[in-house]
Order: C-alpha cells, then sequence, then structure tokens
C-alpha cells in the first residue's frame, strides 16, 4: 500500500512535529503502570507551562477539542445559570449549543463572522452571568478575540476560552489574564495528531464546579482523581498513546520555546499574508484582529473554490481548507501551525497556488 | 531514555497488534481528505464484520469504551425514561450512573459480583422498560453475561450490551442475537491502543433515538452525518492516527479470521485458568460463567497481592491487575487479549508466578 504524505495547510490537522510521530509507537503502558503515571504527570506539568499557569486542574481530556468545549460547560454550568457567549463563528455557535444542551440561559452576543468581538458587549451583555465564554482563534473565520480584555472585566463571572487554535501559535496566558475554564486541541499549533483535548480550570472556576455534571465521561472530579494526588483512582482508560505523542509534541515545543514558537507562527503568517496579497488575492478577516496561524482568503472572482482546492491536493499534495457555514465556496482557510508553520511550506503554498490561479 | 516493555496481561490495555501500532505512524491527513474517508469507510465495514452487523451506524466514537457508553445511553434514554440495568460489577455499576445522569429511571438487577446475571430477572425486572442493559464480559470479575438470553425475550425494549472485553475475544453476534445498541473498546481483544470505541446502533434503537441529546460531542445524528452518505459533515476532527490504528488492528484480526481469535483467546484462556489451578490456586468467577480473555484468581491466605504484583512488574516486566471495589486486595485479574493473547505470554506468566509464589 502506498500511503499518502499531505502537505497539510487546512484549518486543522497540522503535520505533526516528528517527536510526536515518533512517540505515538512507544511500548504501551498501563494507564495505572507508574512509569506511565510519571509520563502523565509530565504531560500535565508541560501543559501548565504552555498554558502559562499553575492551576492544579491541568489535564488532558480523553477527546478531541469539542469533548473539552463539553468538559468546559458541563463542568461549570447547570439549569438556569446564565451564560453570555460571544459569537462571531462557527464555534461561537457551538458553544452556545453545547451550554443549550447543559440547560443553561444562553445570552448571545454577535459579531459579523469575519469581524472581531467586542469586549465591552460580552461585559455588559448581562448583569450576572456565571459565565463568559469566547472563542481565542476563530477557526471558521481566522479571526483572533480579545480574551484578556474580557477576563479583565469579568467581575464576578468566570470567564471560559476556546483556545483550540491559539495554543501554542499565538500568546496565551491563563493566569496573567485571569481566565478562568480553557480547552485546546493537540492537531494545532501544539503539533500533534488529533485526538486530545488540553484542559485547565482555575480554582474560582473549582469552588463553583458542578458537582454532579451531566457527563459522565467527562466529570472532571473524578478525571482529576485519576490526575493527581498521592493515590491514582482510576475513571476510564486512559489514552496511552495520545498521551506518549502529546507529552513529546509538548516537549518539542517547550525546547524551542513558547516565545520561539509564537514568533515563527507570526513569521509564516506574516509572510503568507504578504504574499497572498502581492498576487492581488483579498484577506478575509478583519484588520488587526487576524490570526498568523490561520488565514483566510477571498476566493476571486470566476474562481472555482472546489476546483483550486483539489488541484492543489492532487497535484501538489497539499491541503487548505474551504469556508464553512455561510463562506462555503467564498473563502479558502490555510493554516500554518505547528510543524507545518515553516517558511518552506510557505513558499511552497504560494508558488502552488500562484501556478494554479496563473498569476 | 530507556523505554520500558512491558507484558500487558492486566484488564487492558493489551499489547497491539504490531500492524496497530506501525499504523499510528501513518503520515497524518485531514479528517475531510478523500483518502482518510477510504480509511474511515473501511475501517466502518471492519467493524461491521467484527461485530456482526449490517447497522449503518456502526463507527468508532471519538473516546475511550466509557465514551462509547455515555454515546449508548445519551442518544436512547431520557428524562424519566425506564431502564433495566444488570449489575454485577464496576460497569453495570458505571452504567446506572451513566442512565442516572441521563435522568431516567433505573432499575437495578443485581447479581453478587463474582457470579452471572439472571438474564430472566432482568427480563421480568420491569413491565415496559425502554432499555435494558447489561454488560457482556464484566472486567472487574471475569464473569460473562448471557446477552444472547436477554436479547431473545426483550419484547419491546431496547438492549444495549458493553461489549468492551468481549469483541474480538468471544463471539459478539449483534444481528444475530438481535443487539439494539453495543459498544466496545480499543485496547482489548481488538489488540489496539486505548483511545476509541467502536460502536453500533440497530434500526430500532435508531428510530427511538434521542433527537437532541444532552451531549453534543456524542450526538450520534451528527457523528453519522461525517461517517455516512454521499457528502461528510464535519462534525468534529476525527482522532485520524487512531483511527488508521484501529483500520490495521481490525485488519490483523480478520485476517486471522474472527473464529481464529475466538480460538486463540479460548485455547490461552483455558491453559491460563488450568496452569493457575495446577498451581493450587483458586478460580474466583463462577464457574460455566468463566470469561478466557479475563482471568480472575483469589490472593491466597498469607499472600501480599501488592508485592506479588510489583514483584511481577519489576522483576519481569509483566502487568497483572489487582481486584476494584470491595475486591481490592483479594482477587487477581489477569488478562489475555488481542495480541497478548499467545501461549508464551501463558506460559511466561505461569512460570513467574510459581517462581514469585514459590509453587
Amino acid at each position: 500500500m502506498v500511503l499518502t504524505d499531505r502537505v497539510l495547510m487546512g484549518p486543522g490537522p497540522c503535520n505533526p512535529y516528528p517527536e510526536a510521530t515518533a512517540a505515538l509507537g512507544r511500548p504501551m503502558l498501563g494507564h495505572l503502570d507508574p512509569e506511565m503515571i510519571v509520563v502523565l504527570d509530565e504531560t500535565c506539568d508541560r501543559l501548565r507551562a504552555v498554558w502559562q499557569t499553575a492551576n492544579s486542574l491541568t489535564l488532558p481530556v480523553s477527546g478531541t477539542g469539542s469533548a473539552g468545549m463539553e468538559a468546559a460547560l458541563v463542568n461549570t454550568v447547570g439549569p438556569g445559570d446564565v451564560v453570555v457567549i460571544g459569537v462571531n463563528g462557527l464555534f461561537g455557535e457551538r458553544m452556545c449549543d453545547v451550554a443549550r444542551r447543559c440547560r443553561a440561559e444562553v445570552v448571545r452576543v454577535e459579531a459579523p463572522w469575519g469581524r472581531a468581538l467586542d469586549p465591552q458587549a460580552l461585559l455588559d451583555a448581562h448583569p450576572a452571568p456565571k459565565l463568559i465564554g469566547l472563542v481565542h482563534a476563530e477557526t471558521s473565520t481566522g479571526v483572533c478575540n480579545d480574551v484578556a480584555a474580557v477576563a479583565a472585566g469579568k467581575g464576578d463571572a468566570l470567564v471560559l476560552a476556546d483556545c483550540v487554535t491559539s495554543l501554542g501559535g499565538i500568546p496565551v496566558d491563563i493566569d496573567g489574564w485571569g481566565v478562568d475554564v480553557a480547552y485546546s486541541g493537540t492537531q494545532k499549533c501544539l503539533g500533534v495528531a488529533p485526538g486530545l483535548a488540553p484542559f485547565t480550570m482555575g480554582p474560582r472556576a473549582v469552588e463553583r464546579r458542578i458537582a454532579d455534571p451531566q457527563s459522565w465521561y467527562l466529570d472532571l472530579g473524578m478525571i482529576g482523581d485519576y490526575t493527581r494526588g498521592a493515590t491514582r483512582k482510576y475513571h476510564h482508560t486512559a489514552p496511552v498513546s495520545m498521551i506518549f505523542s502529546l507529552h513529546a509534541g509538548l516537549g518539542a515545543v517547550l525546547d524551542e520555546g513558547l516565545e520561539g514558537a509564537w514568533a515563527r507562527h507570526a513569521e509564516c503568517g506574516a509572510a503568507l499574508q504578504k504574499g497572498l496579497q502581492n498576487m492581488g488575492l483579498e484577506l478575509w478577516a478583519e484588520e488587526g484582529h487576524r490570526l498568523p496561524e490561520l488565514t483566510t482568503v477571498v476566493v476571486p472572482d470566476g474562481v472555482d473554490d472546489a476546483m483550486v482546492r483539489s488541484g492543489l491536493l492532487q497535484r501538489y499534495g497539499i491541503e487548505i481548507g474551504g469556508g464553512v457555514g455561510p463562506w462555503a465556496g467564498r473563502i479558502w482557510r490555510i493554516g500554518c501551525m505547528g510543524h507545518t508553520a515553516r517558511r518552506r511550506n510557505v513558499t511552497l503554498l504560494l508558488g502552488a497556488l500562484a501556478e494554479l490561479l496563473g498569476r
């Protein structure tokens, strides 16, 4: 069987760090093996470093980023709780849907897709919400929302930040900003295969935690009894190989240094965005709020979205993403995350696009 | 760094098939890549073969076995629904807990841990339950419950079977028995790393499915739109590497043939159980209901449970499991599953135990 090898420049997964891929093949250990507990503890410590937090309840949730979103909400909000959610893309919408299924009272604060949320509008939306939730890096639009400003003005509310496409790619400062709950995904700027959701919850949120959440699988009380403490209590069988891989991927990120990883993502994003504009293409996300790790660009008039994407895939083995929801067929989403965030990939993509578009 | 290599004879994970480990390192693909869709479709087809079902809604849930349990219950039962659950071990208890969090009315039918459930008692427990749930292979006790008998008498009820420790190790016949919903785990008799929950749901259950389940992540309506049909709709980013691995592990199982895999598990279990008895040890699970893939044995009087298990781990690199719940310290749980189910491992364990116990 011939295995296809892609350059993954869509909205995720990225190409994983070689260290992360190699670690998937580590010999299996039991989830309570003393050596596994060492790996797990180191993984949680590395997550604390990447999240910039001292939160004890910092761990990989055993599911993808959306499981992290659900873990965040089922453990913090219940029937009738008021939750303010910023919506300027697919993942803000998803947060509303998950909160609704927790039977929370959802107050939506919208901005058009492609534009940033107004932090003050989130803070003014309700006099006493239990939680204010927003997406830091909107994967559906390429927009960066100002989590720090919302956290700074949160008052008595908890702040929940979706950091799926931000963690490891742009600064995320959980303790410095005062974010109470956050989750991410492994397959974006952390450069690991999809499958786990890095997660952190601070003391204010732990204190107001739902004691008996509607999800057993995502009950952080019980999960925390496995990831912390002198006696590790079995909850569910940890996804051992994926934890090995996250451990190694975080090692690669921290060996480079957080600042180094952010700088690399920033440099690649800037080069990509400049190159696209030089080609006469129009960037879509609001200027001043553009993510370096995920660039959105308008499909030019007269160009067939699907034809270009399949040309990139078939002729060059490069994946980029299309638009979603109302923007399907109208924008492209070009990721440059994790191990993919290298100048050579930017150069390659710009060259391939120029050939395909005849520019 | 020196990587520790164990012989995994606990209650799971087992040692994965080499094919399954190798596939973890396949080059990453996007979750909507046409080649990924081929792998996903083949994986679902292979799952149908292993489950012995034609169910369209057959797929790997993106979480461990317990996520499969939760997916089964949140999609079939809601507030006030009557659910009869058989409880003769930890996983029956867990099923009650998950059903309670769905706000179902739970009717428990108990048997002592270590003994099998009475199928008739499950059928007689309530005149019109929506669902009858039971664990096929109780990982906490080594007991096999008679799923076929319960399914045969189910009447109008749905039958839910936990097949975490049975699928691939002993016969499971979803369509032949008339089981409506079932889930498993990858890390037991299927010989793959932990992280996915093979899942299947038949037409009777689909018809009575909860339209808007309390879990977004485990909403099978939306998940099914990604795993089936002409247009694949993004739900969450599939755990690509783990799906590669499951695809390969199922390939190994089907290349051997289901009957071959069952025979190998049966032969190893019989040899192990005979060897333990020859050593003067007492098997714990009820005779006639013993699983070949998971053997429970009484810790002999005067023998220190933890000392023997750590001796096996440290001197021989062999993991076996201790008892759980009320049986912690009183029994051992010895797994012989997936790739671990080889005569040489049985011989090794019996030899190591004989040396440690001085028998």
